[in-house]
């Protein structure tokens, strides 16, 4: 864990340091992701049945390639109440937030009498990649195929391996929630192939989401364009703006619950007050042992922590808005939480006041939790139900329209050295001529 | 050419050949490309020079790295009146269109009290790429500037190569109306590394649009992650749905209105009368000799045009949609148009009625001319204002708001094996424990 204080003489070096920090894993998966991609594209199925007898060890063809949506809503049925209740609610409230970001369509007639709009369409399939294993989590089984569904698309497509056999039931009954349309037992950068052009087996899809090792990550990077994407991941990280007014085992908890995610997590604490920037670190070393991440939370917490003082809370901001955070809770009264909010530039999500825990947002907030990383918040957002369609916009115009604008577009054209887009408009100018 | 019926048994795979059509350059830069980035990521500048005086032969360090804005004030009052008219027309639409293209931030109160919203800000810098040469269209200028103008964007960087020494007054007016902040001569994969990575002299931007040739366009895929990139963009294409109420010229002219663009752009034609689709076809022949661009239009139209009759024009859809056109003229009566028009699912532009050419659509309409190709209108969208902005979602829970939604979320938290997350959650929940 580095402390730092922002009077110190060489903070602005240490900063510019974390600010640089590369905590994206530097294996060079491109050449092998290349191959297994070509081969899924030129051989299909048998492609598939084999990478994941090799990888995960699992026979398709002897023990299934899907998963039945029976067998899901029976999963779901056969969760403890209290578990159901827990992803019904998560559920309902991704859903009430993500319908709100339905776009409207446009269709408005301008001054000049031109006809104009944008309509908005669901794409016509999704595809959701789920990790096998330590990183099946429910939870990102909602949050992406919620917003696919809120979209409207039609057929969603859910792709994880189950490795030696393993199915996680709560994954399942996740799918059951979401309204799944078909799970194949395949993963790695073969399912996201597969996905992108599709196997005599799995029909193509359009976009595809979803988290994954560095393996899937590259194959997103690899056939985007083939297939819409969302944004490259990358380990997750929580910037935690507090005063002393917070209880330091209270955010010290707050830190962990992203150091627990992954050994290349961070967690970074600002504050104003040296002494509570000391209990904080104190409570996280106290707190550590204590929890079964603790071997998780210990390595990130080593390598990439930071407590950082600053001679006011606002002052933290400027900061923050270099590392762009993925999440952001400032741990402060409402009513200085909203005044810094307003001067925040760059975050993913930003959780507001002393009682909203990031890890809220993580399950039952509202809001998506897949985010971006890696100080992509300067330019990118959370996943959305736009990412699941595409705008067409549209132009209708009459000849007087044509005849108001349309001497521009032959000028421009002409300019340009395209005579044929001249003549396209100059042969309606001119109606009667041959 | 190829004239294709759907009567004709063998349509259904002649059809699939033409979806499948590869037209965008199969050549492999990704090599050369990382070699460029990694230099000018390394040395910066002198990296930045050297490549310059190698591919543009212009030395940048004699004869000045950057053009500036009074000189392209200066290119903008030295216009002929008729296109600078024609432009300031351009501009004015555009801005209009892409004005309410603007998303409306959220901030509301649900009925478990918890506080939720999304907030909507520009990011920091913008790039423009703007090829030299042929292909340097002042238009692609202003459709690139002015959204990220409308997203409010305050530093925006053009970069375009000057080969030789040359630049495009029209360009340089085009940049003075779109308010472009800064113009740096150099172009090619080095420009796109300079916008991502920053030299001494040019700062980081955090969104490179524009289109390229093939280096560019591997640099930005290279980069993506790095910086936000556009959509990359393969060869133009249009589809027209006519009925032989047109006057085959009229038609012809706008199939050309592609064709002209490069090589490898495909223009087709669906109608219900074979008689009109080899009127339209002679009439292409006719027309293609008497225009300036007759070499590029001949070559596009040779090798990628294509006549298609269907028995009626609803027909013609499904078919748009597998092709997903990235323009789609629906020249029919307006009524018809908007039948048609309800029944299409991909299409990047769409344009309505007799009288309404693609072409206006790339000057003057006031929608985005950069849109999807090769397909990919089937999940992605024309360049827009939220391009160059980005979404922080935010959350502020009060004492009983927590306790509403608290529990689940430490449940789903405990069935993921992530007692951070829960501890933190738990932590609120008993305000009163250490």
């Amino acid at each position: 864990m580095r402390r730092l204080d922002a009077s110190d003489p060489g903070f602005a070096a240490a900063f510019d340091a974390l600010v640089n920090d590369r905590r994206e894993s530097a294996s060079d998966v491109s050449a092998d992701v290349a191959a297994i991609v070509a081969r899924v594209k030129a051989e299909g199925d048998p492609a598939l049945a084999d990478y994941t007898a090799r990888f995960d060890r699992f026979d398709l063809d002897a023990s299934g390639w899907s998963i039945s949506k029976a067998d899901c809503a029976a999963a779901y049925a056969a969760l403890a109440p209290e578990l159901r209740g827990a992803l019904d609610l998560a559920a309902e409230r991704i859903r009430a937030y993500h319908a709100a970001q339905r776009p409207e369509d446009r269709d408005y007639r301008d001054a000049a009498g031109a006809r104009l709009g944008a309509r908005w369409r669901a794409v016509d399939a999704a595809g959701v990649y789920v990790p096998g294993g330590r990183a099946a989590y429910p939870s990102s089984v909602l949050m992406n195929i919620l917003p696919a569904k809120v979209a409207g698309v039609e057929r969603i497509v859910m792709v994880t391996p189950t490795p030696d056999g393993t199915v996680n039931p709560v994954v399942m009954a996740a799918a059951h929630i979401g309204g799944v349309d078909e799970i194949w037992r395949v993963g790695g950068a073969q399912a996201i192939a597969a996905l992108a052009y599709g196997t005599d087996r799995i029909a193509p899809v359009d976009v595809v989401t979803g988290p994954g090792n560095a393996w899937v990550a590259e194959a997103k990077r690899q056939l985007y364009g083939v297939v819409g994407i969302d944004m490259v991941a990358g380990p997750s990280e929580i910037v935690v703006v507090a005063d002393a007014k917070n209880e330091p085992h209270v955010i010290a908890a707050d830190l962990l619950s992203q150091a627990e995610h992954d050994p290349t997590s961070q967690s970074i604490l600002f504050t104003d007050d040296g002494d509570f920037a000391d209990a904080v670190a104190a409570a996280v070393a106290h707190v550590i042992p204590t929890l079964g991440t603790a071997p998780t939370m210990q390595a990130s917490w080593a390598e990439y922590g930071a407590v950082i003082v600053v001679p006011n809370l606002a002052d933290a901001i400027p900061l923050c808005d270099r590392l762009a955070p993925e999440h952001l809770q400032l741990a402060v009264d409402a009513a200085e939480a909203d005044a810094l909010f307003g001067q925040v530039r760059h975050a993913g999500s930003v959780f507001l006041g002393r009682q909203t825990p990031e890890a809220i947002g993580d399950y039952v907030a509202g809001p998506n939790h897949v985010l971006p990383t890696g100080r992509r918040a300067r330019f990118s957002s959370g996943l959305s139900v736009t990412d699941f369609m595409k705008r067409t916009s549209f132009l209708a115009l009459d000849a007087d329209a044509l005849a108001a604008i349309g001497p521009a577009a032959v000028a421009l054209a002409t300019a340009e050295g395209l005579p044929a887009h001249a003549l396209s408009v100059q042969n309606r100018l001119k109606p009667n001529s041959p």
